[in-house]
């Protein structure tokens, strides 16, 4: 049986974001002067064949940890779209 | 008053995602045989200053066209959080 999930995969709160800092600062100079600040996270779908939804999630798990995501600098958190 | 908004961006359906197939492949070669397909997309966290929602939700709908998302080759859905 086939398995949908979303990972959402975001910086943990306190560390720099570059990224968003310089969008921030481009949306400013576009005109967006209200901008108070952005920050990015990036979305993973996952489709997965397993017999049952929970191994399928284990499984979600285990490729977060040792691919998709830094669990160091990242938290992540994996729904379903089944 | 403040209002945060989390914009998703994902590419538009039957566009082509390198980066997706070859996160599919890695995970392959790390022993999860069954993933079916990957795809990537984009989260961004911005928090503005406006009279009430309604202007701050249009304004990150422009900053969506003008800066934000590429129309052309992706679609956003923008939620708020406030």
């Amino acid at each position: 049986m086939t398995h949908r999930f979303r990972i959402t995969i975001e910086r943990k709160p306190g560390l720099s974001d570059p990224e968003g800092a310089t969008t921030r600062k481009a949306l400013i100079d576009l005109g967006f002067e209200d901008v108070e600040h952005v920050s990015f996270g990036r979305i993973v779908s996952v489709t997965i064949h397993a017999s049952d939804e929970a191994t399928a999630r284990s499984s979600v798990d285990e490729m977060c940890e040792k691919l998709l995501a830094n669990p160091v600098m990242e938290t992540y958190t994996v729904e379903s779209e089944s």
